[in-house]
């Protein structure tokens, strides 16, 4: 650390603020258990000020939120349940007042998905960023690659809300109410995607890159070919097909299985359970239909800010 | 991530260049197995540029090196066995150009450690930083807290070294070669610490802070009073003795354990070994001695650059 005061100082503050939801902090390293006869399952994201997020639209505490919430949908697309999360922070001068905020906004994300925090590290530096590392268990978890020709495809939730408010905020606009909410405080699945694992889902991802890319990439893992029914796609309230196609960061849970295995999910949940196309033979695309005919998809996400 | 096919580019040469040394990427999150009966050990640790490190003094690949050896170190101090690494860099674009050269460096220190690299993240940014995640598993994780009364005070090789490299690059100085290599390329002390759990060890931590400063974290952790004889303490050549006991980052091992448990080591590993102190009833504080006489130590290790 750079700072050693005012790095301890900071710990012990997050270390407060956090309470029991802080496990195993003081030593090199956290000593954690696998529970057994499972895999340890691990992932890390990086989030990055006008990257990723901006100061100018989200609070400390959504930045925080958000980081560890993306970094937790990782997990979830594994259907791995928690057991750590790591939080490496690089501090601007000019956020030092904001830390305490955003270490709230991890713990929140954190809190919500029953997972200890376990570590981290505080650095100074001139642009502010987040990595947060994810630990997590599963007996059986999900991949990309376990679809079988027949499977149907099938999202949770509503799409595109996160990227109608990233360009409203693009455009100079101020978003609407819930798709700033889509954005800030989005939902890591991770309860829902261990119950579809247990009720037969053979492959997940979750939406980080866009639907239409996202479902390439379970199309390419699964060397199969994926065909979305467009005019079936879940569009978030406020946002259009397009946007729920190729916007990114929706952080809802995308994958294949059996048509009829999943009739209880909504009930069970209260969350909207989509089947949206299928899984084939074929060489590993994908093809989105509306009204039967082919259309084109704009590819990939388009974040924040390019620089 | 922010430039989709930019990323995958990058992944893509990174994953070649890595070769065998990478597993298990291409999922949302890496799936590992803990050895049975085994804890998990995990750690995350980020390097800043102009904070920890300066594009001016060290090379893409030593830069990538240090920060990876940095992170392994800590499960050193658990003697752990490294089982994963994640790397995270934020890459400006103005290191585009450098970043094989960092993955490679990267590479080195976990092929030296034998840990396969499983995971990581590629953002942009205005400022180029590393965090790395490693995971490593051990039976009986060294903690800090074990320290007896009674026990002897350990480290391994020289200390100071690091140290006085920065200090030649802070006065406009070119530092003396082998301080320079102290700190671009210092080793991980992974197989030497486990050897020290397996014959007796009971607490240890890594020297980052400096040895005056991990020697009181020992003593925190213990809740017992640690002495130090300054007279032997093993300085590195062309460093001082304010350097080995303020200095940081050296990346020994501090340990304590009985006198008579490790003569065998400087014959296995070629390293030295050097009891320099004791653990004591009493209050949990440092004391270090020149000729029998307390001295006063400078508290804390001053980082590359303070902003």
């Amino acid at each position: 650390m750079t700072e050693p005061t005012g790095e301890f100082s900071l710990i012990r503050s997050f270390l407060e603020r956090w309470g029991d939801l802080a496990q195993g902090i003081g030593d090199d390293g956290a000593v954690l258990t696998v529970p057994e006869g499972h895999k340890l399952v691990v992932s890390t994201d990086s989030a990055v000020e006008d990257v990723h997020f901006s100061r100018d639209h989200l609070t400390p505490a959504e930045i925080g939120y958000r980081a560890a919430a993306a970094a937790l949908s990782d997990l979830a697309a594994m259907a791995a349940e928690p057991i750590g999360l790591l939080f490496a922070v690089v501090l601007p001068e000019s956020c030092q007042s904001d830390a305490e905020a955003l270490a709230d906004g991890v713990a929140d994300a954190a809190r919500a998905a029953h997972c200890p925090i376990v570590g981290g590290n505080i650095s100074r530096g001139g642009e502010l960023s987040i990595t947060t590392t994810v630990l997590g268990s599963a007996q059986h978890p999900l991949s990309r690659s376990g679809a079988r020709a027949g499977d149907r495809l099938f999202v949770t939730g509503r799409l595109g809300g996160a990227s109608e408010a990233v360009m409203a905020w693009k455009e100079g606009r101020e978003p609407a109410a819930q798709n700033r909410m889509a954005f800030a405080r989005p939902t890591p699945r991770i309860r829902e995607a261990r119950w579809l694992a247990e009720h037969g889902a053979t492959s997940a991802i979750d939406i980080s890159d866009g639907l239409a890319a996202d479902a390439r990439h379970l199309a390419e893992a699964g060397k199969l070919r994926i065909t979305i029914d467009g005019d079936a796609v879940p569009v978030a309230d406020g946002a259009s097909l397009d946007a729920a196609l190729s916007g990114g960061e929706d952080y809802e849970i995308l994958f294949t299985g059996p048509s009829s295995a999943f009739g209880e999910f909504t009930k069970t949940f209260n969350l909207m359970l989509t089947e949206i196309g299928a899984a084939e033979e074929g060489a590993p695309e994908l093809e989105v239909r509306r009204k039967g005919e082919p259309i084109a998809v704009p590819s990939g996400y388009d974040h924040l800010a390019r620089r």
